[in-house]
């Protein structure tokens, strides 16, 4: 199991490599509930020690879909696809999804995910609690004067 | 300015696309305060009708700075680099970033970006509320047997 290299840290932020996208499925981890081992997979929360969110990285292979469909109880997910392409699907509707395609799924929504491709099947997840967002962007955003020390 | 194309839409879920990662300085927006065109920078929010993030892409130009630093009231920020070079600085600390680095900054870290290289920077920038993440992963999720549609 390859770890996610820390590359700088103070308490304002973290900064983290998970490494090249092409070569995740050097990472791997044990489902906390299964125990069953799963190959491509990073879960970013504890190592960046985000509050708001929990990211994922995912590669799944060609020609596999995930083992399970899955809903959640407080939280939406947004599913942000970087390479190949698959079939992606909520409820009863089933759609194509490929480089640049953003699935944002509510709580209840039932989902799952088929690549039915002949390349790895690249995407991030992003999970934060619905509703939680109040001001954003350039409401909850502040420019500041700054020395650069580039 | 490209508009985001939508893919598939009901109430649990809305399928957007931005296209190619590579093509991304086809989007663009008037930044809503000082009403300057930003190229090659897309909000999903508003599009995908998510509720707990707002999740943005850019392409910073080659040898390009972000024209300012700031900082956040009430949110953090995770920045997911996928593609290029460059230099991120939090408040006085500055590291180099590229594929698969990942930054998580607390409100009130002052933030910049330089993108040192002869390639687009290509990034993601996950905005979300601090400490509002309660339950999440295998807490929050559960598998449900369904029939897939493909």
């Amino acid at each position: 199991m390859k770890p996610v290299e820390k590359i700088s840290e103070n308490k304002r932020y973290t900064a983290v490599s998970v490494g090249k996208l092409s070569e995740l499925m050097q990472h791997s981890l044990i489902h906390p509930v299964n125990k069953r081992i799963i190959e491509g997979k990073v879960f970013l929360k504890e190592p960046t020690g985000a509050t708001g969110t929990e990211i994922s990285f995912q590669s799944l292979p060609p020609h596999t879909e995930l083992s399970y469909f899955h809903r959640h109880r407080k939280n939406e997910e947004t599913y942000i696809f970087l390479h190949g392409t698959g079939l992606y699907q909520v409820d009863d509707d089933c759609f194509a999804v490929s480089e640049g395609s953003v699935v944002r799924v509510a709580p209840d929504g039932i989902r799952g995910i088929n690549n039915t491709s002949d390349e790895p099947l690249i995407y991030i997840v992003v999970q934060s609690k619905e509703n939680s967002l109040e001001e954003y962007s350039t409401a909850d955003g502040e420019r500041i004067a700054h020395n650069p020390q580039w």
